[in-house]
């Protein structure tokens, strides 16, 4: 396995591979998720790059960027156990030079859900996805459903400016009691780690409305609230039953609607989506 | 010479050519500048592409977009003669289907010359660029001399983007009496045309004062607006005296320095533009 830090390396590296190249961007701290990722690129390509990147520009002022979780050592023995070709762990400075100034923008499926409260998260996002994608030049890059809007949001930049490849949206990874795998679940205490999976429970309960005929997304919606203020640790940020093209919040529920929802558990904000079907 | 109007079709026939591939991206109405810009494309790449494509994104509200001069054929010809191997003239729908959204931005160099007239000018040309980039793959790609801020504003995206190909800038070719090439020199009327040296005859004198040792801007900077201002039919819109890479107004003249201007004669407004040396 081939661990590089310079962006001249890895196009240099990039060039030898055989075809086709998947790719999998993280921001490291891998758990079951990223590691399905890896598998599913692994599986269905020649060769696989993985890069590990905690990306200033999309964490906003007093967002967790300091004290993202970071275990370098043990990302790369994960990576390499999964027989992964190249890792590239660039520093922020190759990334981003001090006369750095170039913008990778979507506009308004960034402003919705997420982008509300994170209102530059999807342009530092999409600016670094968009370097990583001409870095590597991969045939296909995978990205989790935990991440639904991103995942969105990364699919219309591909779309939009008619890049090469095929991004890929595999499904959320998670524990056994419901909860999705995120890096950001190591900030819970024991008993937040508990009051979490009310992000879960909620979503279960929209797919068992919908399941029994319910299409009225007000309805919906009002029983999730009500689920998780039941719940004492938790702090709703918004409940969203929306298109999954375009966000855009819906009065009925068509098929395939994304539920997602950002609750705070205790410091940590935790996301989450079910796709309805 | 493959004439091609959609991106499925472009993408399918540059996997065909051989590498590597020079491309040319104009608006059309094509001058002796565009073709010395084809001529060179030619001789450094086993194939050439060329684009004609009116971009709308890089016009403002009231600027000339509806009357931007077009001549296909004529164009179509002219690009023939140069062995062009394909021409790629997609519809505006094509390029900017309607539930477009993506954006290239680079800042700052962006705000300053042009684009204290034009705020979003170079946003559109970025954007355009970015996506002709990744429909075309082009090994080299040119521009002339004669957008000075746009090749900047191109080799920051392309730098910063970390985007794999060269870019080229070619000498602006200008009419015998001075004039730069351009296809907004037809709007200009017979007198007007006499006038519209005011622009390389204020370059030309720049160059002088600075041949001469002359190190101060303002100073060079005044005698050249004197001399716009001797002429009746010129409104000058700046001059400017900046670094070539950060558009900076500079103090003192370094070697290599950007010296531009924008004059409106008449209706048209022209923009020229030397680096010192």
């Amino acid at each position: 396995m081939h661990v590089i830090k310079t962006i001249d390396d890895i196009k240099r590296i990039r060039k030898q591979l055989a075809e086709p190249v998947g790719f999998v961007p993280t921001m490291g701290y891998l758990h079951e998720g990223h590691i399905s990722l890896v598998k599913r690129a692994r599986n269905e390509n020649k060769s696989v790059i993985a890069s590990i990147f905690v990306n200033p520009t999309q964490f906003g002022q007093g967002e967790d960027l300091e004290s993202y979780p970071r275990d370098l050592q043990r990302d790369l023995a994960l990576l390499e156990k999964e027989n992964t070709d190249v890792v590239f762990i660039p520093e922020p400075a190759t990334m981003y030079p001090r006369s750095f100034n170039t913008w990778v923008q979507v506009d308004d499926i960034t402003q919705r859900l997420e982008g509300t409260s994170r209102p530059t998260h999807f342009r530092g996002v999409t600016t670094v996805v968009a370097k990583l994608f001409n870095i590597v030049e991969p045939s296909r890059a995978y990205f989790g459903q935990k991440d639904a809007q991103q995942a969105t949001v990364i699919r219309k930049m591909v779309d939009d400016l008619n890049m090469n490849l095929e991004i890929v949206v595999a499904p959320t990874v998670r524990e056994p009691d419901g909860l999705a795998m995120s890096s950001r679940n190591k900030y819970l205490g024991t008993e937040e780690r508990k009051s979490a999976t009310v992000l879960s429970r909620s979503l279960n309960l929209a797919q068992q409305l919908y399941s029994q005929g319910e299409r009225d997304t007000s309805l919906i919606r009002n029983k999730m609230i009500e689920l998780i203020k039941s719940e004492p640790r938790a702090e709703m940020d918004y409940v969203s039953i929306a298109s999954l093209d375009t966000l855009e919040e819906l009065d009925t529920i068509e098929a395939g609607a994304l539920v997602s929802l950002a609750v705070k558990i205790g410091k940590p904000r935790l996301i989450d989506n079910v796709i309805l079907g």
